[in-house]
């Protein structure tokens, strides 16, 4: 016997790691530096690491007070009541969550194109069909309400990423109050703010709670995850923040245990580190800035703790910084065969990242007997593939 | 705007924490012994307490090399393939990816009752149905093929639970094969053996691979968990064990990150630690006998780290126990009004639950002016709640 037909369902495709790389090539690890997952270039918060170690001994037990406490702290950074916070296995528990709460068979949700694979693969998980709009229409992926509504036709579920992966872009609040007018009452507007701490604007939970300006509304949901500024990705910690009147179906989309009870630990040390939050924004910064100031190459303006370059053949470019010890992320399976995405490092791991990637760039050009057209005001204007 | 209907979907109610009780009845929690969710009471493996400290430091990394190293560790100790191994957030998330690798809108499950309500609730995230076999037509709850026939009406999932939790009887392997020779091609078997370090029989793997004279079977599979035996409740780790034909599907079902990167260093480190896992197994096997042999009430055999006991009334029992400070569980929410569940202790733990329960029987039975009928041999004939 044989599992179901599941031709439709693709696997996801990770960041590779150190460890992976370094046994493929036969090196050692040391020589390496990863900024293909976007992760914390500082480790986890030094407490929640503390939190981790004293935790460890007690691990037999089963998840429970911890996650309480977390609800609650998570509840009070936002202003928003403990059961409108859905803690989840990740960002990715919290996407199925939605997911649950919302698709019936045959049911379709939105998704941007190119976008976080697993909105997809989650709603198809869940019988969900999957459409997708496109960012790739405008040269610098420009979201607002239209880029989506061009493409809206009454799906149960519009998922916005903003700062987007992998093009750092933004969509105002101001597009999204319009976009959650403008379509039908039975649709849900999900905005994944995984990237949310590096942006420098205000979240969505505003329109939820009806805060500066906003009337409050009962069609939008927000995504936010530990995995990034926290530098909690190992752990899998993640939330949604719902309207009032999504409250009581957390309990019955819910797993028995939402997050393991290391994670849940970590995260209410986490949250409250914010030296740990505000060290991992300040150098995320400053490296955005510094690979826009001297990559050659163009760079898109982003809001996340990663910049999206523009190198023409992003899987030569990727698989050359990679033997020379710098692991990036070739965007080819977000549908961008032209770019690669580099996530903020150190300011060494940042230097040495703009260093390679530079020399990779000469190098492929002087072999191929081409030049690089780039004009060097990161203004250039490049062929977007289609998608 | 609003969920869609859940009315259909229960949420789970977990066995209670010390942290949890001793705050609602605002005492000190160490009065307290837990014995309501059959957690190792030795902790987790030291070896993996350790990795997991080891780990803590650098969990800002998404999971990725431990995953592959754990795979083949598991792999190994069963003599199968690394693709036959679908690692997972805890025996939950293996229950959700056979789900998703078998489900189409409207396929059926069968499910135990009384069981473990998630096989249940995750049908239903997948627009599965849910149907039940009784187990409580007979007093010792005997599982066989016929059991399992009698309801069994093409259902494309049938779930078994060996040692079935919460009544700690087994199925014989000779009869899953028949069970599985007698439903329909497209039905799959699948065997939870949370439970499986503690009993006295062979695990259902013999039937995947077709050895100890059985044939090769490809519509079988096994759950198994690190939550039990090797005390990683709290890390989330489990995982399913497939017939080759299977394999590929892993990679569509799974999630971005089946498994935390602290729960595959744990599980890593658990697997090869023996001692604990001996140590562990003959402090259940002690206490199970001590328990039938003391307690002044009918205690079923079991094969799992905790016995159900036949109390009466099993909520005014265990709400005296609780208030006498040992925390069990009432077996009411598993559709057995009558019964509690206690997990097996270390000595200490469980000499004191079985003086509690004795006491808490005889008090409750002198409050209501009846006698406790029971002779003393542990063969009482208790009546079987209709389920």
């Amino acid at each position: 016997m044989q599992p179901r037909d599941l031709s439709d369902h693709v696997a996801y495709e990770a960041g590779r790691g150190i460890e992976e790389v370094a046994r493929e090539l036969d090196r050692d690890p040391s020589e390496f530096v990863k900024l293909a997952s976007n992760e914390n270039p500082h480790g986890p918060s030094p407490a929640a690491a503390v939190a981790i170690s004293d935790a460890a001994g007690t691990v037999n037990s089963y998840p429970k007070a911890a996650h309480a406490d977390l609800t609650a702290a998570v509840a009070d950074r936002w202003g928003v009541a403990d059961a409108q916070v859905w803690l989840a296995n990740g960002g990715d528990g919290a996407i199925d969550y939605l997911h649950r709460a919302t698709l019936d068979p045959g049911d379709d949700v939105l998704v941007p194109e190119p976008g976080f694979a697993y909105y997809g693969m989650s709603a198809r998980f869940h019988h969900g069909g999957v459409r997708e709009y496109s960012l790739s229409k405008n040269d610098e992926f420009t979201q607002d309400a239209g880029t989506v509504l061009e493409s809206y036709d009454g799906e149960r579920v519009v998922w916005l990423t903003s700062p987007h992966n992998p093009t750092g872009s933004t969509i105002d609040l101001e597009e999204i109050d319009r976009l959650a007018d403008e379509t039908a009452d039975e649709t849900l507007i999900v905005v994944d703010e995984a990237y949310g701490e590096f942006a420098d604007v205000d979240s969505a939970v505003s329109l939820i709670e009806g805060r500066n300006g906003f009337a409050a509304r009962d069609d939008v949901a927000v995504l936010r995850t530990f995995s990034k500024a926290y530098g909690l990705a190992g752990v899998r910690l993640g939330y949604a923040i719902v309207p009032d009147a999504w409250s009581d179906a957390y309990a019955r989309v819910n797993t028995p245990f939402a997050a393991s009870e290391l994670a849940c630990r970590a995260g209410l040390a986490a949250i409250d580190d914010d030296e740990h939050v505000d060290r991992t924004v300040e150098t995320t910064l400053a490296a955005r800035e510094y690979m826009r100031d001297h990559v050659e190459a163009h760079v898109w303006e982003s809001e996340g703790n990663f910049v999206l370059v523009d190198v023409g053949d992003a899987s030569a470019v990727a698989e050359e910084m990679q033997a020379r010890g710098v692991i990036v992320r070739d965007c080819t399976s977000f549908g961008l065969p032209g770019c690669i995405r580099i996530t903020c490092g150190t300011d060494e791991e940042t230097d040495r990242a703009v260093e390679t990637l530079n020399a990779t760039l000469a190098d492929l050009a002087a072999d191929s007997g081409t030049t690089v057209e780039y004009d060097g005001t990161g203004d250039a204007n490049p062929e977007v593939p289609d998608t």
